[in-house]
């Protein structure tokens, strides 16, 4: 190819100007994260041969990188949550995820999730992966005994709780320290390796579509070894190929938000290149201005205990939300900085185990020592502090709510963590749009009919998760394997062309 | 065409599939607003000949609906700036429109905008656009008189003010009463109809876009009479078909923010088709999830003296600031109420010329009364209005700098307006995302190519205006005109197929 006719996500390839082909397959998948080893697995098992491509020397994307919680529950419990005394319900898991995904909920999606919910939890089993029947009680953003459930977003904090009566719905895999991620891919890879059916070809990049006169898919071009080839699919494309964190370009153009956040999380090959060759022939590309961002500030859970205020000596969230939702709030306070007040014990049991790695922004012996000491109005603070406290000695936030569990006074001396974003604290994100998929993966325009030989799984398409002011952790991993699931059993279904 | 058969916005009709052509034009212009008028004008202008097509049985757009002010200034002033004492800088309105765009700003376009202002003010005074030399002093949404120059966002307001000079750039046509959108059409559709290279096809849909084999736009399929025509162009089909407001579905999936207002601003038309036609082709759709929200307090202009509160009795911000502003903001507190604080007096104004329409919440002889009434908790809205009150006697807004101007007490008997979303008050709204265009109109793909022969102006593109939080009026038929003018003179400027 001359350098001037670059194959670019932006354009697909036509049909007619393919003049060989060099692989023929009936499914072929892009990327060999959680999303494509699970589109992969299923689709060999309804029959199809299956070409996975992956653009680096080894599988993972960001799967492998994460704790690999997954968010499962509904329908009476999976085996782990009844084993632990959890009668969890469709309805409350459906009602739960709904607030969480907001008005761009997309409802068919969540209560095909909640509803296969225990079912995708045994195929899991089936397929190797260990689930503890035991119940992990401290707050924590991911276990790191071999304890498998636990309470992974808001369900126990208001306005959530008032809604769906609460479970903790993260299962983590039965191994020791943060290793669920690398577990779960190789559990994954081994399957994938064991079916004949299924070949995957490393160090492969994928550049763009193949489109019949039609607009249907009818393949895929990659690069390898410096030589494109034409791949030919007689049943379909499977973009399982990550999000767009890594794309600083397009997180700019379509999710500014997320430049408050100082830390992508996802794996270098999470640049967009899955979503963009999807809008290329027609996919619609949506939510893509929404993202995770988030402040880390538990463990030690005890800093649920702390108030979180703004530049005005405010209070503006109940602290015992899940860190995504009190990041998403305080990147929406339009305040110069955002402070976390806590005791100087619970600052002790912080600068322990701390990942927030908020720096101090001042102590006082008294509150309003440290009011001047962090430059705010006289008597805000006091006044914050006062209402709060005499609230916790009542047993009630009577302003935002927090759980009584978490209602103990502030006494000084006091801590005051600067936790604006850009001041050094630990904000992690990732991006939340995609393409719009029915929930059998399918990509649809942006009428919603269906783009023939096209699907899309895990944070290529726009999933169940929508925004990070209702994250839990578990949806992502949850989403992906579930997701390229039924995208991996939809394609192989697909006649044969 | 059979119902199977149904042409959609959401598929390019294939060059190779047109088996007869019904019109053959140089430029095609979709839709007859204050964009497409000037796409029409400057095309024709540049030797062009142009064919456009309205969907409507009349011209007007969005354009004759509004209030028609244009946002105008920079390089030391229009000759009205001028004329009324005010020596405006590019510079600084760069910077206020960087600002107000926020993270997603194109700055190219902006520049473009402000460096070029001056000369689209006498492009339009040449068309015959009269603008008064006088300045409209009181605050206000929009001029009643025909008086030309006021100040129409948050110029005065922080942040804004410490930023940048502030300069009143909102220019009203000399026109009695709210009529400056249907004056200003009917004076862009006399220049239409005076030049004999221009032809208007009404009560004609666009349907979608013909592309050739290398996906170039070479017409349009449109529907008139029940029929299907395919128009053939030489140059180019400039979008100027309106943003989407008026597609609930579209708004429900793209920008659903906007669904907590109650008054669609827009015409039948503004169903989001420009769009979808160009995102069919291959075009980047940005900024989706944007829209203008807003809550016009004012006038009358007293309701500034006033405050906004949430129902934890907090104010939340500078109270003088744009009304687009105010209701991005409120819309972003998580609060089952927000009140809107005034003097018996200031109410009585209010009651005799408000847009607003807010309900009345709560009135009290005294703060605890009223603070009772509202059920706040107790002491709250009295720590409030003391701070507030101590400021104002002050004359510095400690906490959300609003201008020493408004800055009064609050005395009792007070009266609270409620202002939240969904319960009465007037909340009107638009969006503000469309096609990724380069300065010139040149609609992109998502890696920033041209789509050759394609071209966006005025809502159907994303222009200058990216949220309502910065919103100013005036900016959105200054971009409809300004865009439409270059999108007209680049079609026309391509060389003929």
């Amino acid at each position: 190819m001359s350098a001037t006719a670059k194959t670019m996500p932006s354009r697909p390839r036509k049909l007619r100007d393919v003049t060989q082909w060099d692989r023929e397959t009936d499914v072929v998948v892009v990327g060999l994260g959680g999303a494509g080893g699970c589109a992969a697995i299923e689709a060999a098992d309804a029959g199809a041969e299956v070409i996975v491509f992956e653009l680096a020397s080894a599988a993972g994307g960001s799967t492998a990188l994460s704790s690999a919680e997954i968010y499962m529950g509904g329908s009476g419990g999976t085996r782990v949550q009844r084993a632990c005394g959890f009668d969890d319900s469709t309805e409350d898991m459906v009602t739960y995820m709904m607030l969480s995904a907001g008005p761009q909920a997309d409802e068919a999606k969540i209560r095909n999730y909640c509803e296969r919910s225990s079912e995708h939890f045994q195929w899991l089993v089936d397929l190797g992966v260990p689930f503890k029947d035991s119940f992990h009680e401290e707050r924590a953003i991911m276990c790191l005994t071999d304890d498998c459930l636990l309470y992974t977003g808001s369900e126990k904090a208001w306005p959530y709780v008032q809604q769906a009566k609460p479970c903790p719905r993260g299962h983590n895999l039965q191994v020791e320290g943060d290793n669920g991620g690398p577990l779960l891919m190789r559990i994954l890879l081994e399957q994938v390796s064991r079916r004949d059916a299924i070949t995957v070809e490393y160090d492969t990049r994928a550049l763009t579509l193949i489109v019949d006169d039609n607009d249907a898919v009818v393949g895929l071009v990659v690069r390898q070894d410096q030589k494109e080839l034409n791949v030919r699919t007689r049943q379909g494309v499977i973009l399982c190929a990550g999000g767009f964190v890594m794309n600083e370009e397009m997180v700019r153009k379509y999710a500014p938000m997320l430049t408050k956040g100082n830390t992508p999380i996802g794996n270098p090959g999470d640049t967009g290149t899955g979503i963009l060759m999807g809008i290329a022939v027609g996919g619609a590309a949506i939510n893509m201005h929404e993202g995770f961002v988030s402040l880390p500030y538990y463990p030690p859970a005890d800093m649920t205990r702390g108030i979180v205020i703004n530049d005005k000596g405010q209070r503006f969230i109940n602290e015992d939300v899940y860190h995504g939702r009190l990041g998403a709030f305080v990147l929406g306070q339009v305040a110069e900085r955002i402070y976390f007040i806590v005791t100087v014990e619970q600052y002790g049991n912080y600068e322990k185990v701390s990942y927030l790695g908020a720096p101090v922004a001042g102590t006082g012996e008294t509150v309003e020592e440290l009011e001047q000491e962090l430059g705010l109005h006289p008597g805000t603070l006091q006044y914050t502090l006062a209402v709060y406290n005499e609230d916790c000695a009542r047993g009630e936030d009577s302003l935002y709510h927090k759980a009584a569990e978490w209602l103990t006074p502030l006494e000084p001396p006091l801590v005051a963590l600067d936790i604006t974003p850009g001041r050094g604290a630990f904000v992690p994100y990732f991006t939340l749009g995609g393409l719009d998929t029915k929930p059998s993966g399918e990509v649809v325009n942006t009428q919603g009919e269906v783009i023939p030989g096209l699907y899309a799984a895990g944070r290529t398409a726009c999933g169940v998760v929508r925004r990070a002011e209702g994250y839990s952790s578990g949806m992502s991993v949850g989403d992906a394997t579930f997701s390229g699931r039924l995208a991996g059993r939809q394609a192989a279904q697909a006649p044969r062309r």
